[in-house]
């Protein structure tokens, strides 16, 4: 049963300590395996990878079958139905006007001694992007993971996925194809992460590799990092809601169960400064699970890891979520913005009673790709980012070099490195 | 001997791959090792962090004497040279102004439905700063680290560094309190990194842990990783020299060792166009090595990893620069500004003849921490960027989700996510 928590009672601090520490993830040891089919297909390469798919994925591919052909991309539009496929468009283009706006700016000035200093901001030449397959195949995440790459300005975006049972879900197809993407190919788990960091002779290694996937993926990932870059690997969703007695308990607790469906090891927790309140989304939460369709998800969500937190005062509960840090947080009270400069950790915030989480995963804009367990103390979400990568510029004039040069001389010789002095000292003759 | 390669001879692609591909780390596996100082610190808390530090830093630290007084931080300066002094200040000044202006805006807008929409940028509570001991132990790195964290708003700093037969260096000591950091502990290895991620009775965790470290600290950061955050991994020093034959071949030579010297794993490259001048710079180190006080490392590292690379044109040494994606890269050449839009991937671009790579290292201004082993294709620099995460905003009206709303349903019902679906039709009465 959920977990309610007194913030006034004496036990408060010990048991909200064990709800921060609660661990939410089945430490599924797979790397021995994954290293082995990463090797395999180092060294097989596609053989491997279609032998490894059509065991693992129960998928019927060949080597001709390996990549989705134009016409099978553009086909999978007419298994959409045309409202979703409006839905799409509509979140692509607002994701992408979204994403355009992190693009960030390169920077130069000249200082004092005439020294010439900046930075420049370059794409990724290439990103592959994992998407899973089943039930897991998102096409909002597809869009959430492409589009902010596209917006970088990456050249190459190859998308992997599992043809589980032969099939590849139509909407991701179309998704990926808004997005910009036209290179698939219907491979997934640990070959396809070791296809893309190595490459084969069918498929060309990525420099990064982005999207969610199961134990094996996850491993996989962290096992070639170095080799290509990698994304954060998620944990469970989460959602914190702050909330005080105006709302309307069905609302916040329709909230809390859209996370709690996603997973049994998803988060749900409600701080509120009024008992009765918590008392009506409580009974709400058990009137809304009854007849929901992931119920027996979203009872296990809510029974293992759901909290309702009665606090004084509305003040009280900023240094808890801070300690929450959620990757998803909802202020339901009536002055989200003036409360927003107590809030130091979150992936993303909610502001206002119309402003459901769920909101955010779909249509909003910004990315649903969030750090999860607590990492949004040190982390963030999604972002193009994500897809360039920074170089510092440094240009001297012989005046300037004059001017500082003796002191890196100093600073050399204080570390010892006196090749490091001499290359310097090499241009102010002194050498 | 370094190689030597001909852009123009038939073996040439094979003879650039297998550079390209060249392992210049050794992998030590140490982390079954660190498994078990980390599960010790975590147990016994500052008894294993005492015991430990002893046994592997050949310390002599007790309880009383891990953190480093006030006065005993003050004092540091005096054990400093005046001229070094004023070295290091005028390094922070130059380092704090130019991290200064990679501070990131915040973003906030109102969009056609009446969405507001945004993000902003918070930093981190705390951060944790290796800093080596004995001969690693490298005070331009200590700026390097502290100095963007500081900038970037980071209210609590901890520096630990093992105090190698019971010293540490003093001009360290003195960065770091130029830097800002209060918090210095005699603490090092895989011990201090378990501290810094789990705390003690002595020592409060921290929320992420950067800086360079050797084998057990590498693996102690990845173990601790989600737990807190870490910064990326460093490998051996490198630099990619594209220079031109109007150059003093002494002065490239000079650049050259002045990487060598950093280790024997250090790889430096040459790229030119002309053969006579790459034989004159192959002679000069010849010559400078000869004489240089490090010159056991250089020559190793010069011997089992330099290369000197002959191209037919300039234009012809950029794709190469590109694939190489080295930490350092030097535009020794007439035009180095013209060059910028080829190169594509570079850590650091220094431009011009004037501009050696050692003054990077030490007072010029941008990061010295920087992406090695071609990962510069995909990552970053140290930057302001590390000690601050992204919290996205989100803000509807009744009318906004009014006109959003149906499509985010849409979706949710796509997904088979109809929790997700409810919380959004709760707010616009349909459910």
């Amino acid at each position: 049963m959920r977990r309610w928590l007194d913030a006034t009672s004496d036990g408060f601090e010990a048991a909200f300590t064990e709800l921060l520490g609660m661990k939410r993830e089945t430490d599924e040891d797979v790397s021995a395996a994954v290293r082995g089919i990463i090797k395999d297909v180092r060294s097989r390469g596609d053989a491997a990878l279609v032998e490894l798919s059509n065991k693992f994925d129960r998928a019927d591919v060949t080597l001709e079958t390996l990549r989705l052909t134009e016409g099978e991309i553009a086909a999978a539009r007419e298994d959409c139905a045309p409202k979703t496929l409006v839905a799409l468009e509509t979140a692509a283009r607002r994701i992408e006007d979204y994403h355009r706006r992190q693009l960030p700016p390169d920077a130069s000035y000249t200082d004092e001694t005439g020294a010439k200093l900046g930075w420049r901001f370059t794409p990724l030449d290439s990103v592959g992007l994992y998407v899973p397959g089943g039930t897991a195949s998102y096409p909002s995440s597809v869009l959430m993971n492409a589009i902010p790459a596209v917006v970088a300005g990456v050249k190459r975006l190859v998308m992997v996925t599992p043809a589980s049972g032969g099939r590849i879900n139509p909407l991701s197809i179309e998704a990926a194809r808004l997005a910009g993407v036209t290179e698939i190919y219907r491979i997934g788990g640990a070959q396809a992460v070791a296809a893309l960091a190595y490459g084969t002779k069918t498929i060309q290694a990525v420099d990064k590799i982005v999207g969610p996937g199961n134990a094996y993926v996850a491993a996989a990932k962290r096992e070639v990092f170095g080799t290509v870059g990698i994304d954060s690997v998620a944990g469970p969703s989460e959602i914190l809601i702050i909330a005080d007695a105006a709302n309307n308990p069905d609302w916040i607790a329709a909230d809390l169960l859209s996370q709690a469906e996603h997973d049994m090891s998803a988060q749900s927790i409600l701080i509120t400064d009024d008992a009765d309140f918590a008392h009506a989304v409580d009974a709400a939460v058990e009137k809304a699970l009854a007849v929901l369709p992931r119920k027996s998800i979203a009872e296990a969500s809510w029974r293992d890891y759901g909290a309702i937190i009665v606090v004084e005062s509305l003040a009280a509960a900023a240094p808890l979520a801070n300690r929450i840090a959620a990757e998803h947080l909802e202020l339901a009270i009536a002055d989200p913005e003036g409360y927003l400069p107590l809030i130091r950790h979150a992936g993303a915030i909610f502001l206002g009673r119309h402003t459901p989480e769920a909101m955010g995963d779909y249509i909003a804009g910004p990315n649903h790709v969030l750090p999860t367990a607590r990492t949004a103390r040190f982390s963030s979400g999604l972002s193009v980012l994500d897809f360039v990568k920074r170089t510092t510029l440094l240009s001297l004039t012989p005046g300037a070099i004059a001017t500082l040069g003796p002191q890196a001389i100093a600073l050399a010789e204080a570390e010892g490195l006196s090749a490091h002095a001499r290359s310097v000292a090499k241009r102010l003759g002194d050498d």
